[in-house]
């Protein structure tokens, strides 16, 4: 199943997308939340709708906005230097086990708004990933069975980056991770029934029309479901959490000369079978 | 005003605290939630109660359980080595602006709910802060008077590391920051115009009945005006959101040798005018 939410900043409704039409599933579900994944209800969605007739559908291609496909989550958990060449080329040693780090849930932003560079941000860099959404508790997970019980779906994500405030204002590199609009999500959340092989999905992202990220999930130090394992062992995973799972070879930081987003840039970004997002660049002002 | 959250886990409700009763409120606010502080209602919060004696009251020493004062933040955001001499018994040099990180917003409980040293670790370690919940919307703050402006008030909180997995287990500090119930909050959230001198607050904290750490505010690097300010660069700050403004010495990683928590040991803080904590240290189990 695909889930979408669409509609206004703040006023998302949710929806199954089915050959191209959204079914709006306000009525079923009240929105793709929490409290909608800590209820089990995704496990019933696919048969509450199966004959309601009644329910309100539009053409995709009607539709002015796509919203993150999941609301605001709780915390926004990110695997650092997890595919071996993005280490190298950010300079940085091999993990020995995952790096962990937050992002401010507050970044999440649909997967077409535009994304800002802040204020006094002068390496703002893009970092397309696999999200990996939790729909139910993980605490001291025992098996990587264990952690694929808890997976909700998976979605494209992009974590936005400003290298400036990340790398050389001192201390931790949350500081670099959670400007508005940091963190392009969706548009489709895909349940895992359809993401048969999560550790084969190509990855992609292009500025300007120019590639300059392409790699496999294929190429993960820490593949996924060893990832949600680890990370219940350091905290408590919880309904509507987004993890990201670390980006491929690709990023502004790592060329030469290094290159960063401006005004007026369009970067495009998209997962094999999760959809694909666009985002213009502007600058932030106060 | 002192707001505070009693009741079982989960199930707390808002009351406003005067000459130790309990003014359940509610009825009046439904829940010290960010949507109560986004609407404004603290600022009309004592009007709207002034002539409802309708409404229960319970004497304090009857409350089997006080809540974090306020329902579960947005983020939880750290400061870093925020007094000099802290920074000095960690083996680390003074920042030469704050040092950021999160904690993840699942940790925060009650102020005497147990405290859980995490499954695999082995230096659970104390630190009680000067906590500051967010009561507006914080975006490139201009000034600290535009900080004080969204500062919905102040309280005790316990900022408990484990520091085995903060600094040994590769990567950022978040590692040793999130575990469940290593954030105990409040008793109370006492307004702004009730703390006077937030730069001049006595914070102390004793294990088994030993002082371990013993500091005021006004050593703080980085006052808490500024931090605000600070912050608002390079996140939103939003309505519900916590910032923990960083601990004085006396951690047990400071120690000669270093001293960590055990299981039976109980913990007391307190941080002047905003009340005291008391928990009782527990082992996870998975």
């Amino acid at each position: 199943m695909k889930l979408v939410r669409f509609g206004p900043v703040g006023h998302e409704r949710p929806g199954v997308l089915r050959d191209d039409v959204v079914v709006d599933v306000t009525d079923v579900v009240g929105d793709f939340d929490a409290a909608f994944l800590a209820s089990g209800g995704l496990r019933t969605l696919a048969r509450d709708i199966e004959d309601r007739d009644d329910l309100p559908r539009h053409p995709a291609a009607s539709i002015p906005r796509w919203g993150a496909p999941v609301a605001r989550p709780g915390k926004v958990v990110c695997i650092g230097l997890n595919y071996a060449v993005h280490a190298q080329e950010s300079g940085m040693e091999l993990p020995a086990e995952p790096v962990v780090f937050f992002k401010a849930p507050s970044t999440v932003i649909g997967p077409e708004d535009d994304v800002l560079i802040p204020v006094g941000g002068t390496k703002t860099d893009w970092e397309v990933e696999l999200g990996v959404v939790i729909g139910g508790t993980g605490r001291y997970l025992a098996s990587e069975q264990d952690a694929a019980d808890i997976i909700a779906g998976y979605c494209v994500s992009h974590d936005v980056s400003e290298r400036h405030f990340q790398l050389e204002r001192g201390g931790q590199w949350v500081k670099g991770k959670s400007c508005e609009t940091f963190n392009p999500l969706g548009p489709w959340l895909v349940t895992p029934d359809e993401v048969l092989e999560p550790q084969r999905l190509g990855l992609t992202l292009a500025v300007n029309g120019r590639t300059r990220q392409e790699g496999s999930t294929e190429s993960m130090i820490f593949p996924v479901l060893e990832v949600v394992r680890y990370l219940s062992q350091f905290m408590v995973l919880e309904p509507g959490d987004l993890i990201n799972t670390g980006t491929p070879p690709g990023v502004g930081m790592g060329m030469n000369p290094p290159q960063y987003l401006q005004e007026g840039d369009v970067v495009e970004l998209s997962i094999e079978g999760l959809g694909a997002q666009r985002q213009r660049v502007r600058q932030a002002t106060r």
